[in-house]
């Protein structure tokens, strides 16, 4: 399915400096992509690949910089609305040649950002209510937030009423509402016919064709709850959907460590990372470095600055994660590849703490070998549990629901590096590796009785 | 659905002693199971819960036997034929009055073993093709085995001979044919009235019976080639499927020190353990134990003890699976304990192999810490990768297809316990663990690459 992308508006509320002619909006960035970027990019996770962007004011501008959309593996074609200023209905038609041979198509605004699932889920909903009836030609769908009072800025959104399972009001000005359309729109070919009429008859706006839809009964709501999107209007929502974006960041099975020390310093880390050009692998190899240098720190006999470039190291591991979703550049290699240099970050670390604490005079230097070696065992278990798990019963093992009471323990990577930084920083070097070798194990022996008991 | 197992000849030709009555067929044991339990498991493993086993010479020593399948979470009933001189097809009307609420039903030998993939194929084929008709009361079909030249005591088999995939031809003596009964059927209800036609007009064997069905052209063949049957017939036969069952425990995926060293010696070990109660998770801590002594006798001056137990250790860790696929024992979890334990086993050795050469008075006692440490590393991540491979994709990770030259190389666990053999018996303990730390090392750099390429 081919998806336009209306470019071509001014964004005149999003002037910078009064009377000087504004950047145009679409190529603003946010958090290391362009708007427009985050849309191509959103929608190509959903599996749209072809696109039709309709550009108007500085045109030639977004042209240039988007290409044939080859970088992204995309083909984006160009329409270009002469009448950019009488509205999005022009924007509509200019794009009308594009898609002779099209019986949908989608149409997405270029400052209107939203997560993959979101599309995702609406190409779902059209596609099966598409299959009930006879013929879809007129039949037209918009997605829908149906939490009108988590939206920012309501008062400048275009609300619309449901009922039934179709759209019967629309408009900025509506009193009852119970939704707000998100400027995510599923059209049959049909739709061109009305915006011409409406064209004569009302205005340019796509709302004037929109209200000759609502009349018939042929606008239907795809209505969700959860999705993040946001319209990037004025200057303010820049600020506030960089907040939602970071926030979107993190996964929902972190660590206490990571959850309430990492993340917040992770995503700050982030949000000013995704401006340059490092790539998620890049960090994964940068804070398995840290590891290494906090091992070697730790033999040399410093064990403050070991224990504090492990936390770093531990805060890093986050981003690399943190970027690739916040940048679209998520990749299988990317997680088996942080996976195994994990393992090899963790074995520095106790490698560096073993010997730090042996040539730091040990009293008695086979019990530190003894529980370096346990712990040095036992740590890669606690992923290697985890993925034998699932590869066994095709579920994700979830510490959180199967742990028991050994969750709030320190036992995955956040909590056990969080211990190397405070053995480090109160120089308790035996002390950390025994408390180590202890945890690991008990863990993976724990681990053996939960998995008995939910495999039989 | 239902299966009958025709359990009521006297197998006459199974007779020990000549002129002694010979022990009931179904109860002999083979490889630990009785040959009628291996039916029955074989029948679970593919689906089917329910059971009617018609009896008849010394049948209330099979019931006392088997008793109601509460043992291995069936439901076994029992139907007597006291005509069971006189021809299967008396069985299975005996069977009738058990089957009157079924449409279709299967029908096995007691005396054929058969691998579960076999009948569930088979399961699979027959509802494809009654899904074809509008009524399949009067279509019956039966497992062919395509290739003849394979079957064992071809002469007695019963031949069938099919074109367009139907059976034109069934009987001991038939002259061309292209395919053996392997005494698997699935017939409609309608096989009843053809049964006691047959009885009345010809005689009591279900082949008489059967040839009635051939002539409507309503006997319909499921050819398979690949699938390991046997019926036991002679007492030759039961020690031909000894081996049979024995070769078809090899999995496909073994190392070259497993292929042709260890697996004779396992299959060896195995053939005499199954007739012991020792299940598959007591022989994995048999193992696992094993490692543990070795890496002791390591550490107290011991290499060759240690040595040859860490082979044997790697030869046992085959029995596990094998005991566990020959008696129907798989479990999610046995799989599971199996990897953790095998992960303690190596530690276990690698830190003997340590402690045994800093105690035998290295030279360099640092760099035999760091080969220790390093093998002790890297050498879960062979297994670790694998996983994680399996999860993000969703295929397995094949060494013999994707390690390139490394294949050749003693890097998965048969290969690195050969080394640690000959390291003990050698007495080159340093030497073992430098080559440990370089090959681990080497396979996960490696196949950091390989991944890369496969993932992109």
């Amino acid at each position: 399915m081919k998806a336009v992308v209306v470019a071509a508006g001014e964004g005149s509320r999003m002037r910078m400096t009064a009377g000087k002619e504004p950047f145009p909006k679409p190529l603003l960035p946010l958090l290391g992509l362009r708007i427009i970027e985050r849309v191509f990019l959103a929608a190509r996770k959903a599996g749209i690949k072809e696109f039709v962007v309709v550009i108007g004011y500085r045109g030639d501008e977004i042209r240039r910089y988007l290409g044939d959309g080859s970088k992204w593996g995309l083909k984006i074609q160009y329409a270009f609305n002469e009448h950019w200023l009488n509205g999005n209905g022009y924007s509509l038609l200019a794009a009308k040649p594009y898609l002779e041979s099209e019986n949908r198509f989608l149409l997405l605004m270029a400052d209107h950002i939203f997560e993959p699932n979101l599309l995702k889920h609406f190409l779902q909903f059209t596609d099966d209510e598409i299959k009930k009836v006879q013929s879809d030609k007129n039949l037209h769908f918009l997605a829908v937030d149906a939490c009108p009072e988590k939206v920012t800025d309501l008062e400048e959104a275009t609300k619309v009423y449901t009922r039934a399972g179709k759209i019967i009001a629309l408009g900025k000005e509506i009193k009852d509402f119970n939704g707000v359309d998100c400027g995510i729109f599923n059209f049959g070919a049909g739709i061109f016919e009305t915006v011409e009429k409406s064209l004569k008859d009302s205005g340019g706006s796509l709302s004037e064709a929109l209200q000759l839809v609502v009349k018939t009964g042929n606008l239907r709501p795809f209505e969700f709850k959860n999705y993040y999107w946001h319209d990037i209007d004025q200057k303010k929502d820049l600020q506030q959907a960089r907040q939602k974006l970071l926030q979107h960041l993190l996964p929902k099975k972190d660590g206490i460590v990571s959850r309430y020390f990492n993340r917040p310093i992770s995503l700050t880390i982030t949000s000013v990372l995704a401006n340059l050009s490092a790539t998620p692998n890049i960090i994964s190899f940068f804070s398995f470095s840290l590891c290494l240098l906090g091992g070697v720190l730790f033999a040399l006999g410093y064990p403050l600055a070991g224990g504090l470039l492990a936390q770093l190291a531990s805060i890093i591991d986050g981003v690399d994660g943190e970027i690739a979703r916040l940048k679209f550049q998520e990749s299988l290699f990317g997680a088996y590849l942080d996976s195994i240099l994990d393992r090899y970050g963790d074995a520095a670390l106790i490698g560096g703490l073993t010997a730090g604490s042996l040539l730091g005079g040990a009293s008695s230097p086979s019990f530190v070998l003894i529980m370096g070696f346990l712990a040095l065992t036992a740590s890669p278990l606690s992923m290697l549990a985890k993925e034998k798990y699932a590869n066994l019963t095709g579920k994700t093992y979830n510490p959180l629901e199967l742990d028991g009471y050994l969750r709030y323990f320190p036992f995955n990577r956040d909590g056990r590096l969080a211990l190397i930084m405070l053995g480090g920083v109160f120089n308790q070097l035996t002390a950390t590796l025994l408390l180590l070798a202890l945890l690991t194990n008990l863990q993976a022996i724990y681990r053996l009785f939960v998995v008995r008991q939910n495999l039989g």
